[in-house]
């Protein structure tokens, strides 16, 4: 076979191992380019606080051009400056959801469950890949015991049920935050709603929640919901929001929920008031004291919009707070 | 069946399924608890770069008790000053490999290739992942059209090699300074050298081009050595040490090899020498004048010894800098 066949006949397809039988160790031959492939590595992380472990599982993010009102408190100008600081792109918001899943060794307890399966094809598969990640972790959804839920938004419980919405852990306790229960569940407190939005967390959380006949155990904090995993109130962003504690041996995780959204805008800005906090002034008070907390317990933090997979530790910067995420762990 | 029956025949296996079609809905009965899995997601990542596709492959890390020598200008309380500033381990340094592979859309090139599969197992597999993270990724091995190498240290060359000393590459040119070439296959230089340890890196670049039967592409810097490739000498770390910069449209990465080890300690002090420098005060130089680089032209950095996935932009920070870590993409 000539050079030049050989080239011709190479040319149009991935053949490169007729062209290692060939030609070991030469300069390679003309074959077929390598395809791009398009793909991202499963969105999973796994990490051990004492012997339990801790499964970090993406359900994607949501990239939205920058509101006006993004920040209640702060100029558009400003944001974009902490954008930037960031090295985020101006103008635009994007924010990432990771929900965690925890192995005590006797309990299998989900905190979250992102943004719900017919986001992804709505999303373009940009969100909505909780379920497909979870599989890919390795968990299948049948063995969860327990889903904890933070709060009521849409991007924490959607992923509760399936596209045809039957449940989505058929074997699990789904617990809520009795506070949360009692206000989006009640007629009266909808009746009193007056914007489009709010209304649609109101509608939101009865559709998830009717799809399970509203079959859900209410908790308040403070109570030990699973062997390690304890509840604390941590109200403003809504009524009954939580976040939850997760202790094992000598370690423990604050798994904090939305005390704050996007690090790069709210830790490094703890007084700024996004657009989601239902009572900004509250958020903040909550947001401050948890930060204070963090940084002199030297305490982990796990962040359902922190960028994947969300861990990091927080110490004190400018007229607010940094993250300083942990590093990746190649091996669990 | 009674409950009592139910239980004590769920309780010793894992039939989740059969407690599904049993209870729907219902709280979870006893059943046998979701074994940990102990296992870690895939070590890469994938990122664009105009239209070229960078993957980052993980070849783990390797975790070793400080050693008293380790910053030849910096006392151990220094540098554990800086480990715990960044929350890590006292005493203990934990080093990361993240080579790289880019699809340039005509051209596979890796650059640079880990600590090899022989350390998979010598390792416990802590390290030694390049290959099987490589495979995790799509990345065929045989397909791979060249590997461009930034210096000959066993974490960036071992690789080029199978545990039977074969190559690892069959197909790919094998690119390397012409500057480390020449250097380290010197006899002469050989001859002259005195401690243990850089007679090892001899023998250790010989072992690996002697399997390959010293088959190489010598470079220089400056000239391009694949589309949009393109090799910068920096010099210090090894004689002939080589970075990187990847262009394509209007984006490019500054792929800095060992311009810095871990950046906890290097990127924030800069002035600090790293026990693997050879020529430490050349190394220094060489650092500060990259990293003013990349904080001026605001162009992201590929850290070879960064926490995986390695990509970060730099800003200016008390003596020296910070790395601002790139946002994960759940999505290409």
């Amino acid at each position: 076979m000539t050079e030049l066949t050989r080239r011709t006949v190479l040319a149009g397809a991935a053949v490169a191992s007729a062209a290692t039988a060939l030609t070991p160790l030469a300069p390679a031959p003309a074959k077929a380019a390598a395809p791009l492939l398009g793909t991202q590595a499963p969105g999973w992380y796994r990490y051990k606080v004492g012997s339990y472990e801790i499964t970090c599982v993406t359900d994607g993010r949501n990239t939205f051009k920058l509101p006006d009102s993004f920040v209640g408190n702060a100029g558009k100008d400003q944001v974009n400056a902490a954008l930037a600081a960031a090295y985020m792109e101006k103008d635009t918001m994007t924010i990432p959801y990771t929900p965690i899943v925890i192995n005590t060794g006797s309990k299998l307890v989900a905190i979250d469950c992102g943004t719900g399966e017919a986001n992804f094809e709505r999303s373009k598969g940009v969100g909505g890949q909780y379920h497909t990640n979870l599989k890919a972790a390795g968990i299948d959804r049948n063995a969860v015991d327990v889903v904890i839920i933070s709060h009521f938004h849409g991007d924490h419980i959607n992923g509760l049920i399936t596209p045809d919405k039957k449940p989505s852990f058929p074997n699990a306790e789904i617990m809520v935050p009795a506070a949360e229960w009692k206000y989006f569940m009640d007629d009266g407190e909808l009746s009193r709603q007056t914007t489009d939005r709010m209304k649609g967390v109101f509608a939101g959380a009865r559709t998830v929640f009717d799809a399970l006949n509203r079959k859900v155990t209410p908790y308040e904090p403070g109570k030990e919901l699973a062997p390690g995993i304890t509840p604390v109130a941590t109200n403003g962003h809504t009524p009954g929001h939580n976040s939850h504690i997760v202790a094992s041996g000598n370690s423990k995780v604050y798994v904090q929920a939305d005390v704050t959204n996007h690090p790069a805008l709210f830790v490094r800005n703890p007084g700024w008031h996004a657009f989601f906090d239902q009572d900004a002034k509250m958020a903040e008070e909550t947001r401050r004291k948890v930060y204070d907390m963090l940084v002199a317990e030297k305490m982990l933090v796990q962040g359902f919009h922190y960028p994947f997979p969300g861990m990091a530790y927080i110490e004190k910067a400018g007229n607010g707070y940094r993250e300083i995420p942990v590093m990746w762990n190649p091996t669990l």
